[in-house]
């Protein structure tokens, strides 16, 4: 999963997902999936965004952003993404957390270009 | 600002403070200053873990993690970390932002050495 910028996100408040995870060794077809997974969010009801950096050494953190918990909870619930995270579990991830919080101050310092 | 595994959280409710950003180019002393923040922000009442990753295309993803909203505007107001933050909007970043959450929720796969 990549993405290359900041997320647009409203005025709070909104609610967060904070993935953070430590990656297994090899590719064994993660990054396709990861792909398709932010290809699928950005279609689900209530996806507000998503950031996402991963470092050389295998550690991620993924930021994903919803209207809602109810929006969040059809997101797990998705029966391909259901399927991602089964075989993350077995394949992909030596560790991860998963943190939903709910976004309630925010403030920026707006790229030249936004 | 670097880390190398994922924070070790308590049971939720605690605080969020996530900070995404885009560096602009060249270190500026950019390095230095990120590791002290790291060393005086864990010295700081209520600070519960940080979580820190940036990709080589410059796009950056800090979760610091706190008991209480007040631990949050302490460290914010910190001498030290006030100066970063002046130096940071004017020569380390292109763009950011904070986003401060509440966490409601967390669940997770423990690595093999936990």
């Amino acid at each position: 999963m990549s993405t290359s910028s900041l997320a647009r996100t409203p005025r709070p408040p909104y609610y967060a997902v904070i993935f953070t995870s430590v990656r297994t060794e090899g590719d064994r077809g993660y990054a396709e999936t990861s792909d398709r997974m932010v290809e699928l969010a950005s279609r689900q009801p209530g996806f507000l965004g998503v950031e996402s950096v991963r470092d050389p050494g295998g550690l991620g953190i993924t930021v994903s952003y919803w209207e809602s918990t109810a929006a969040i909870a059809a997101w797990k619930a998705q029966a391909e993404h259901l399927l991602a995270q089964q075989r993350g579990q077995r394949e992909w991830y030596q560790e991860y957390e998963v943190r939903v919080a709910r976004v309630e101050r925010a403030y920026d310092r707006p790229g030249p270009a936004r």
